[in-house]
């Protein structure tokens, strides 16, 4: 009977890996939980999870000998960690190695976006260019004001790559911080009241819902550009597409959105939004990367050593 | 009879300012000067050029008072010079306040490379997102090894922008410079052998045609990325669209082309490049300023005062 089960959509790579050193049973999500036999429930001490599928009290409760969730991703907000502290279970991500490519990717979109550069590719690449002439002229982006809300590791990374595009920044975090000269907001309407662009790198879960509100796309204004690489939850999504449709914003880049991957078709018609499918982390570099993290973590656990990266 | 004649697709706010300052004559491309009669040619005493095609000895031969060429744009490789200065006429251009969207450009356009955003986009908005799952992995950029060819000032707008990425800088320019720890090469095919990305921001011009030549392009290897934001001519366009083809370098991100805007079509069947319709420096803000420098130095010429911005 293995202790071991993993739950979610892995790489043939960590597959094959995981199943080397772990010899683990493999579920596609924990929304099937319920159909292991009680048995095979009983031995699992430990859960490798990849996804946003919600892993909470009625899931630990399936799994009574249920000991560590290592979790493949900095975000655990789909973990119920109260209630992973009431059953004794330990919970570990993967943090850090992926601050590059989110940070990367919340750039790519804020120039893409500001200078309309999927659509000057389709001009281009229709022959629209050689028939009609040059693209229509767009936003500069350097020089410009950036507002980061959340300057944790991820904010942080951002920021720095930013501040090379000579932007000046300003930041909303749960206290000021240690910065080279960045500009502290207690309050995410001022922030955005102050920027052109405005990043949310935010932790998600329940703390930070809705966290952009209505009034906080309000005061970005019509010349503002909402940029998020966080989790769709910390957007008030149905005010989002609201002000996006109205022009009351100039335009969005976003990575994650609510009821991934079937998100909003209204995100479909808008032409000032950048959509990308939640691949923030998704190079193999990264990838490959955390999922050492993941079975670091799992092999200390069987070990009887310390956890690498703990968060509860 | 006007002294000023303006040569160029033009937008509509810098003609209204260039016909309240200086009554000119419009025509689309130097090569219909000919069809001028031979009074108002030998009136003109100033160009304002827009447009990348030739003005040399045959145009200037047509324009016997011309004194000056204000030029639109940083590059000037579409003037012969020494054409110029046979016929004693001054050439001046825009620099410096375009190097920012340029570099914005360049780096967009790695970023949308490596990160396959443009294919991840339409991953998304297809709803093959939601039908097959997650989009491939794809490539990290931070941390990589980029080459600046020519570091000018736009190459070195570039450079820093590419270092906030953590990536390790290498150049190839015709003398070392002062940077900060970046790593020089005295050879082309050197550099492109050592680097991730190979960005060019070469002047154009004779100088400079075919620069990277099929040995730069191999040199750059399979999983090397060649970004272009100077002149179709810089690139052995032939040898570089057979690299792409078969697979011999990783990608391109391609700003500037042969033939513009009729580029060769073998480009469009390439999913691993990203094609933007020469808008380097097309924002609203540097456009603007591009304008208000031309027209300075043509106001400095007719108020008999020092040139702003002489290339001769």
């Amino acid at each position: 009977m293995t202790e071991t089960l993993v739950i979610g959509d892995y790489s043939d790579t960590d597959k094959a890996v995981l199943s080397e050193t772990f010899a683990p049973l493999f579920i596609a999500s924990p929304r099937t939980l319920g159909t292991l036999d009680k048995g095979t429930r009983a031995a699992v001490t430990v859960v490798a999870l990849k996804g946003h599928a919600p892993f909470g009290a009625d899931e630990m409760d399936l799994l009574p000998a249920l000991r560590l969730v290592a979790n493949y991703g900095v975000g655990y907000d789909a973990i119920d960690i109260a209630a992973a502290d009431a059953h004794g279970v330990k919970v570990t991500n993967t943090p850090d190695v992926l601050n590059d490519d989110v940070a990367d990717i919340a750039v790519g979109m804020l120039l893409c976006q500001s200078r309309e550069m999927m659509q000057a590719s389709t001009w281009a690449r229709t022959g629209e260019w050689a028939a009609k002439g040059e693209y229509p002229l767009n936003r500069k982006v350097s020089g410009r004001t950036a507002g980061i809300l959340g300057l944790g590791r991820i904010g942080r990374e951002i920021a720095n790559r930013l501040a090379s595009f000579k932007m000046d920044i300003h930041y909303f975090a749960r206290s000021e911080k240690d910065t080279p000269g960045w500009t502290y907001h207690t309050d995410p309407v001022s922030l955005a009241h102050t920027v052109d662009f405005l990043v949310v790198a935010l932790v998600g879960g329940k703390d930070t819902e809705n966290f952009v509100s209505a009034q906080v796309i309000e005061a970005l204004g019509s010349r503002g550009v909402l940029i998020n690489i966080s989790r769709g939850t910390t957007v008030d999504e149905a005010a989002l597409l609201d002000a996006l449709e109205a022009g009351r914003i100039a335009g969005a880049g976003l990575d994650v959105f609510l009821n991934e991957p079937n998100i909003d078709p209204r995100f479909y018609d808008l032409n000032n939004v950048v959509i990308q499918p939640h691949q923030g982390s998704g190079t193999v570099e990264t990838r490959a990367a955390m999922g050492q993290i993941q079975r670091d973590n799992m092999g200390a656990f069987h070990r009887g050593k310390q956890l690498l990266t703990p968060v509860n």
